[in-house]
């Protein structure tokens, strides 16, 4: 026992835990989502900055005006998941720093005065965040499906502003029938870790 | 119970932890760091590409080396934490996705072919990676402090090299004496979330 995560939740989270390419027509509940946010939000972000920002794609109309920038072969799949999510990082997170980060409310200016100092670290956290929020539809039983083949462009212009940044988009629900490609191999601890 | 995840691992990975800006003085095993490493390793990355590489600074030599370029506030922690962690974009992962991608080795030079693509997925795999090694550190009972303050260039060219662009810098151990700042507010799910 090296680890002191429980086995069961080793598995949830990350062994038995898989990529979905199809998922069953069980809905996705708003009282899930928020769970899943609830629990992700305390993860760590610098400045506790928080920048992600999620839109979830619930209703036909908005799903019809998503598939189409979706890259060929990751379209079928996002028109049929029971709940897509947008997931996004807001270049002007600093706008809440004072209430976010209260021991040093002067941050929003010191550090992040320059847009496009604000567009690196928003993209970096909100990546993180992107990580914890992927592990956080596990940790609610349902499966993930990310994807980062779509026309960012076009998704920005459609569903969201200049000041939101698309990171990727995530099919979410209970796996289907033939969900998963097969298991593919991980890099060992030699070949990614090195000790100095 | 709207979340799978069981309130202890809720606990031990989210609630209840906290970054760590002190450290007792028990050491990091090198078995501790390979169990979170084959447990993270199993989380998704886009063709399963896995571009995160670590650099575990154990030595008082190498920490001497390191110490330098951290951002002065960061300095005296980073130089007094049991194990220090340099989190790492490999830009030349596609090399390894014959092997890592099997079912469309391809990949390598379809999607990857050029080096300004690889660096940007690199770095949004890595640093989701990233997200999932915070995680895995918690998972094994010990806390981490994140850090993007220190000089990027300094690091790649003392530990790196061209083909490895640093994402940020963990430091490892047991919480020690005043490891924790108070814990600031989130975002609610409605400041965060929208729906379509």
């Amino acid at each position: 026992m090296t680890l002191a995560l429980d086995s069961a939740a080793q598995d949830l989270l990350f062994h038995a835990a898989h990529t979905a390419n199809s998922f069953t027509d069980e809905p996705v509940t708003e009282e899930q989502m928020q769970a899943v946010y609830d629990l992700i939000k305390m993860a760590p972000t610098a400045f506790n900055q928080s920048p992600l920002r999620v839109v979830l794609v619930r209703s036909a109309e908005a799903r019809e005006r998503l598939v189409p920038h979706m890259a060929e072969g990751n379209q079928a799949k996002t028109a049929a998941a029971p709940l897509v999510a947008i997931l996004a990082a807001d270049n002007e997170f600093h706008e809440e720093l004072p209430v976010l980060f209260p021991h040093f409310p002067q941050a929003k200016d010191v550090f992040f005065g320059e847009r496009p100092v604000r567009e690196r670290s928003a993209e970096l956290n909100a990546t993180l965040q992107a990580g914890y929020f992927l592990l956080g539809i596990r940790a609610a039983g349902l499966a993930a499906g990310p994807m980062t083949g779509f026309d960012h462009a076009g998704v920005q212009k459609e569903f969201l502003d200049d000041d939101h940044t698309p990171l990727m988009i995530v099919n979410i629900g209970k796996p289907g029938a033939d969900a998963f490609y097969p298991r593919s191999p991980r890099l060992s601890f030699d070949q990614a870790v090195t000790t100095v």
